[in-house]
């Protein structure tokens, strides 16, 4: 399990365009009383409009991490960025990545953390491993989100869910399986990078055993209709025990990203996919609402869209930017 | 992939009961012809039978590797066996183990091996990562071995198919994805070793594209139904694409092995389950029969069982063991 020192120094390096730094701005977006600046490099093109400041001024201000909030593409560390870095360990800043390439891998930096005590943590890997899974029933209460495919709104929806029931006064927390969940949460488990045999297990460890009024909000992964990745989407499902799923779709897709070949399901047999596999570790297990990004959408498009979708599957329909998430927590704490 | 140096010293420490030694059992059951003999310390209560010879007795009669073949409790390598392997790696011999404890943790090990050009592997362990699944349809045929639970015959039957098919004059690999089967084959995946993203990208490259004719005959892992494994199994079934699928099944279980609250399902509703997942992949899977372990049962009880499941699943039914695998073979090379 990732555990991070908050606040933030977010640094951008000298990217140029915005979605690029995607990761920055959700941490700006869901985590902004975590974030006390931001710091970049000279030809940088991107701001998030946040107090700009110098590893050394961020950690003056109480600062725990310097957060590489940016994904280029490979997902690799410009090396120019390195002595940027070694200076936010030396101010005495955690560094925090969530690319491919292991801060670890850059020996100044190894040196620079080991020198001042702090820790190098790339939260795409995994920090250790889990035991297998016990599937012992836990106490608390647990909701998922689960998609049609990949990078469709899972987090999104989930991040939204566990702030209307805080919102509610109702225990709740977001638990994080992927990179950008975790540097938001400030905890998490990156659950694709677990040994295959432990998903589930560290599942479980993921999600503990809470108060019985307590709600895990629980970031889901992949997708059981994905070639490549449904095994890592089943285990998390084991392992999360949820009471409630929420199903993540975006109606512009015909097809799984990147797998032409694929197609999307039908919605109603993929909650009875997700329903049935779910009840292996969990007898009592519902959806309990569809969660769409409807950005390709007109408004009456939209609006047509869901009144359809809501006739036909009986369910609460929302998209967490159009509509917020209300109705869906509202059916989710229905007895 | 792993690929080991055939033929095989089988080292069997002190260990003391057969149960331990079975992993050198296995081996010489399934590839006596790539076996040159056994080697034990003082103490040791188990023989194979097989001519008893030295590390450098083996290496002149042009041994390749020693194999670890036992699984004492915890899987841990006692230190006191280190130091007759360091003597094997001085042999010319690569060092093979099945064990959790890596060869690597011991440098007197490490240095020998070093010195000597052989290689330390553990098959449990990963050896690199794999890409992420394509999806891609290859060429050649596939049949998986999948189970209603673990450890009930899923290699022992891939083990018999593949012969068997292979006695039929067919052209046809037996495809490992555990340790003892990569030690049987030479080579193979510990799919359950692979980082969670990737299972599927390795069962891919675990069975590449081949002749039309020719048969992959991949050992399963896991059960859809094991709260902590089902995801590599998903995994796998995904990535191997298989044409056919044999349902491995022991009649004596009634819940999952260590899981008493997880019930053993239903065989058709197992079946189903299966195929529905593995359309995902190929659309044309079928299950060709099923493997029983029918140790549990008298001649007499399991006559009846055998005829009862011929007729309810319209299938042919074997065990490995007691009647040989014709039949399962016969089904999968209809057309």
């Amino acid at each position: 399990m990732h555990r991070l020192r908050k606040p933030y120094l977010l640094f951008l390096g000298d990217v140029k365009d915005n979605l690029t730094a995607k990761t920055a701005f959700g941490l700006k977006d869901w985590c902004p009383q975590d974030v006390v600046g931001e710091w970049s490099l000279p030809g940088c093109g991107v701001t998030l409009g946040l107090p700009r400041m110098t590893p050394q001024e961020a950690a003056a201000r109480g600062a725990g991490s310097i957060m590489v909030g940016i994904a280029p593409t490979g997902g690799k560390l410009p090396p120019h960025w390195v002595a940027e870095l070694v200076a936010a360990a030396d101010a005495g800043l955690d560094v925090v990545s969530g690319l491919h390439t292991r801060l670890t891998s850059f020996p100044e930096l190894v040196q620079a953390a080991s020198r001042r005590g702090v820790r190098l943590i790339d939260v795409r890997h995994g920090e250790r491993t889990y035991g297998a899974a016990t599937g012992r029933k836990r106490s608390g209460k647990r909701v998922l989100t689960v998609g049609t495919d990949c990078a469709l709104g899972k987090k999104y929806t989930a991040l939204a869910l566990a702030k209307n029931l805080k919102g509610r006064g109702i225990s709740a927390s977001f638990r994080a399986t992927g990179q950008t969940g975790i540097m938001i949460s400030g905890e998490g488990i990156a659950i694709d990078a677990v040994i295959a045999d432990f998903i589930a297990g560290a599942a479980e460890q993921l999600s503990p055993d809470n108060n019985p009024a307590h709600w895990d909000v629980i970031e889901g992964q992949g997708s059981l209709y994905h070639p490549a990745y449904a095994g890592v989407t089943l285990g998390l499902l084991h392992g999360s025990q949820p009471d409630a799923i929420v199903l993540c779709h975006d109606p512009s897709r015909r097809t799984i990203d990147e797998y032409p070949e694929f197609p999307i399901p039908d919605l109603r047999v993929a909650i009875d996919d997700y329903l049935r596999a779910g009840r292996l570790t969990n007898r009592a297990i519902r959806c309990v609402g569809l969660s769409i990004n409807s950005s390709s959408l007109s408004d009456t498009e939209c609006d047509d869209y869901f009144r359809r979708l809501r006739a036909e599957l009986d369910l609460p329909v929302c998209d967490p930017v159009r509509t917020g998430v209300d109705a869906i927590a509202s059916a989710l704490l229905e007895p």
